[in-house]
């Protein structure tokens, strides 16, 4: 049994979906790991992750205008807005999708379906750079 | 420490819980795993999985319609509606649950506390075949 | 490779957020492990876990403002009211946001971010004793 983390960074310019999936096959393929389990962990409280379909781009357009109109930016029943107006908007985003994921390994491949992207989902207007961890625990061919 | 894996498959009929806790719990038996944590991931974005009450079908019922008006199919918000009116619906709803769950494992027994079961929610109308990999990393007393 | 579990009782007064970042890095320090994945399970319905900001408690109200909002107590949407009208809102509270987090381990440390903290969120009014397992795997220098 074999541990390895590594950090993928994210450079966001607004909110919106941001796909890392790529990123994330590399990490598990450099490991050597055939088998285990990929946590996916943001370490912010106003960006968070999704793992949804990555075709079409309107479902990805379709998600920000739910959740912005689901969670209004300039709500009045919010009181901390001292780090803008998006921001207590993008806390509450987060606390309704994810900030960690766990997906298992197989075959040294990520277990997602044909039509599952793994995306960091950015909540704030401004341009942020996001901290991602993966970290890999599993079994190896030649571990 | 091991690591195993298996897939369960979910038939579902139409828009509800499915719950499969028998199936999760008798994975982990089959391991002779004792202590662990047991990784549930679906490999879809138009349903999810839920950890709830197993107890009133009443609640099964309230989460329905809770979601059913939350978002609502034919909101006109919603400009991916290519396969189907409930389609985007449908990924949102997997949004604000979620597609993997983390269950730690002590003495071979999931730790579920007394009234929590493990349920496929599907979200889409039509008839679906679903595909849950569940997996399991630990310790067994004879490993 | 080694395995360790533990349970966090965490006793609610009423609805709200209750911070236990210091029980959960306390447990990490205690197993001697230095790389690995924590995971934290919630084994209730009616409460669930949330990794937020821990600075500003407005935050925090403004949480327990949104969510008293979006899933109103007495909703006559509601037919499970058996246990009392904050029973079905709690359930549907808990299933947007989480029973379970999974947070990578380095350095014997959790990996969380400047602002993040540990929180369990009590869904129900009166007061409740709530169970969380905290469940480690990984390696440390001296196993």
């Amino acid at each position: 049994m074999m541990a390895s983390q590594q950090k993928v960074v994210i450079s966001t310019i607004a909110q919106g979906l941001y796909e890392f999936t790529d990123e994330a096959e590399a990490f598990v393929r450099s490991t050597g790991i055939d088998i285990g389990l990929l946590t996916v962990f943001v370490r912010h409280t106003s960006c968070s992750l999704l793992i949804q379909e990555n075709a079409d781009p309107d479902v990805r357009r379709d998600f920000e205008r739910f959740f912005a109109r689901l969670v209004p930016v300039g709500d009045p029943l919010f009181s901390h807005t001292i780090e803008g107006d998006d921001d207590m908007p993008a806390h509450i985003r987060t606390a309704l999708t994810a900030v960690n994921l766990g997906i298992p390994i197989a075959d040294g491949r990520l277990c997602l379906g044909t039509w599952q992207g793994i995306y960091l989902w950015e909540h704030r207007a401004a341009p942020h750079s996001r901290t991602v961890v993966v970290h890999l625990l599993g079994d190896g061919s030649e571990a």
